[in-house]
């Protein structure tokens, strides 16, 4: 009688209930948990536990919000649970490192159904277990206002490797995307893979000197890899160009504005922009897919150079939150 | 030319160059980089780095926001800063466990200055501070709805020690409570103290069985413990009488409502629920002001025992999410 677990209960209590199985750990699979040893803490304890280890343990979050980084009147829940976990699964491949698990935080708006709710998380856990990162715990909230979702995950580099930092830059480098940017508004921000893979394979065979995620622009994004390493980059129109997205196309023909504008300043590519010494040899770019598209420079600026060798200065923006 | 980062500009930028000088480490206090000995991740890269170490890391997050957990029409921004940590720190004291560092997530209202945002993380960053957990990271954002704020900490347990969980309890155990409670909605949801230190002499000097946060109320998290630990309890009513806050009696002069009643179910006391075998040391819970308030049954409900021995069950409710 003093059970407020009700089944069919539309609560914050029924809704932790049903999350309790749908994030239980899959039959055969190993419950992060269990590297714990003699002090596993049970789901849904006051925190939740990370395994322990030798290497060091890096943590990220993301904040998305409805109607900023979604839309939920026209995006299904599902998906934008999977965006809110691949844009932190997006952040450990700009350090090369494994997401090992994750904790979720919600204010759902109270437009939402418990189905939406669940769609939501198991949205993220499903993409989250993708990558061996599965929702470990969590901080359940409702509200009058648009939902709010935010991811946190913790990762930890492959044995012998360091993160890849993204001050490490260093004049004469060269600058190489793992794909074409540019449009992801059309779709891609939303659905788009995290380049983990790549991103291991980038550390182990290439010594990267830096790596970003580019949530804000390339523009924007770069400059901060240049400005964090104190120094400057020019990109090569030619090249540049081959790193255009079909979707940067799209969208061009219908504002009008040049692809290539939206490939510099459009955000949510997820692409990596990966800075690599001169002599990284061609043979693992090319198998990586990676795309060249400048170098870096002494001077602190960023610009553009023609196939004239005509240098102009290229305006540092993007997405920027809080204006 | 190329800086996006001119002073007095009020972005995302410039909120986060201002964040970098608000969250160094004071001198001469460790940077928990330090720990990481040769391979510190420098602030605002796309991840932060945690201690590595032997003993297990727990995390935890807590998500608030304006008009459910706080009102910014009414409190300072450094005190719902202030806030937004004290109830992850109080997570931690419901474990026992060491407060490490901080990430902090927020979704700002297009309608705060640069120093109310500045604000608020000052107050959280100092609240952390004081408890050895500062915030190392985040991730900033800004809309046109009411702000959220989410606070992720790690902790560690001290050494050869574990974190007390709350599915322990044991028929036959005593229930206890770091503090008097109700009517905290008169401020102390705002101003409380985490319960860290009295948590670890706890843990330290009488091996609990559970322990919890009161954050949904007295009778909804004391029946988190029981039903996780698969018993009752009884509270016994003249014992329970002396843990009544003032400002229960306060609130119930306004309400006309019972001062017991808002012992039991309002929310946000974080005093804790400490759940002892019969035989603890009766100084040591003396010296550390725990107040008796019951004891763990058999049978799976939550009753009340006035003196002469009649008991009644209590209904189990507290506040709930989502409803």
């Amino acid at each position: 009688m003093n059970d407020p677990i009700t089944p069919g209960h539309r609560g914050e209590l029924e809704f932790i209930r049903r999350l309790r199985t749908l994030l239980a750990p899959a039959p055969g699979r190993a419950d992060p948990a269990d590297a714990l040893g003699p002090m596993p803490v049970p789901f849904g304890d006051d925190m939740v536990a990370l395994p322990p280890g030798d290497r060091p343990l890096l943590w990220t979050v993301d904040m998305l919000m409805d109607g900023v980084d979604f839309d939920s009147a026209v995006h299904a829940w599902h998906a934008i649970g999977r965006k809110a976990m691949a844009v932190n699964l997006s952040d450990c491949a700009a350090m090369a490192v494994l997401p090992l698990a994750a904790l979720c935080a919600v204010s759902l708006s109270n437009t939402l159904t418990m189905d939406n709710a669940l769609d939501l998380v198991r949205g993220a856990h499903e993409c989250g277990q993708r990558y061996g990162c599965p929702i470990t715990g969590g901080d359940t909230n409702s509200w009058d206002h648009p939902t709010v979702v935010s991811l946190s995950v913790a990762a930890r580099p492959p044995h012998d490797r360091q993160p890849v930092r993204r001050d490490g830059a260093r004049p004469g480098d060269r600058i190489w995307l793992t794909g074409p940017v540019g449009g992801s508004i059309l779709g891609r921000h939303l659905t788009f893979e995290p380049r983990i893979e790549t991103a291991l394979a980038i550390s182990r065979d290439l010594r990267p000197h830096a790596m970003i995620d580019i949530s804000d622009g390339l523009a924007l994004d770069l400059w901060r890899i240049l400005d964090s390493s104190g120094c400057g980059g020019v990109l090569h129109e030619p090249t540049l160009d081959h790193a255009v997205h079909p979707d940067a196309f799209r969208l061009s023909q219908q504002d009008h504005r040049p692809a290539v504008e939206h490939a510099l300043y459009d955000g949510e590519d997820f692409e990596l922009i990966v800075v690599l010494p001169p002599d990284a040899p061609a043979p693992a770019c090319e198998r990586l897919k990676l795309l060249p598209i400048g170098q870096v420079i002494d001077e602190p600026t960023l610009a553009l150079e023609t196939p004239a060798g005509q240098r102009r200065p290229l305006p540092v923006r993007g997405w920027e939150h809080f204006r």
